[in-house]
């Protein structure tokens, strides 16, 4: 795990969010982005060294509304940039941890992930995820 | 807002914890230390250029215990490095966001701190933090 990538916020109203989030981080959206294989929309902004995503579903199907359906608005997941997708899910395997997914699939912001099942981390969901790279 | 100093994660049992953060994120747990005044002691682990602090009650009174009678272990706060948190807290004040404390308080890890109210953040309880200089 390099560093923390993002931290990805279930909200309900992503324009009224993006306006909270850049009064609270005194900072702009820099970019909004459907994930159309994951039914959400997504803004996102910079701090430091990091992003905060913030994540609005598009279909009841979306684990994000299944997610405020069960727990409200909040901290969905926390995802760790790694260098080697499949080397990271290949250790954390070997250590016991759970992966929700196989193989890698294409997630938001130009990235492969993987998610690690919040069972096995005290509750918190972690994604991996991986740049991808167009040789 | 600097960048995210930390994620704080509520946990039941410290120890267990860091053992599985341990593997989790492929890195040692740095520092342990117990703050008195809110309850808890916390193990904290560095990643890239951010913190992952553990918070386990001490006292059924603790802000931590409470959190996890009704929501379960998970993500706990957001806390962002500010320079000057006066200043910060009068910012958010005049953007109307509710303030959690009226003055700074010393938090872990030689800090001085301050919460916004998650109703005000999408249901994330958000920190912001100074770090103590003795001069």
């Amino acid at each position: 795990m390099n560093k923390i990538e993002h931290i990805g916020i279930a909200v309900k109203d992503l324009n009224a969010s993006i306006d909270l989030y850049q009064k609270l981080l005194n900072a702009d959206c820099y970019k909004t982005e459907e994930v159309a294989s994951e039914f959400v929309n997504t803004a996102f902004f910079k701090t430091g060294d990091n992003k905060v995503e913030l994540l609005q579903a598009t279909s009841a199907d979306s684990a994000i509304a299944k997610f405020i359906e069960k727990k409200g608005e909040g901290i969905h997941h926390l995802a760790f940039l790694v260098d080697d997708i499949l080397a990271e899910m290949e250790r954390l395997h070997s250590e016991g941890f759970t992966l929700l997914n196989d193989s890698p699939k294409k997630g938001a912001d130009n990235k492969m992930v993987c998610f690690v099942h919040p069972k096995d981390a005290n509750g918190v969901l972690i994604e991996i995820c991986q740049e991808i790279k167009w040789i």
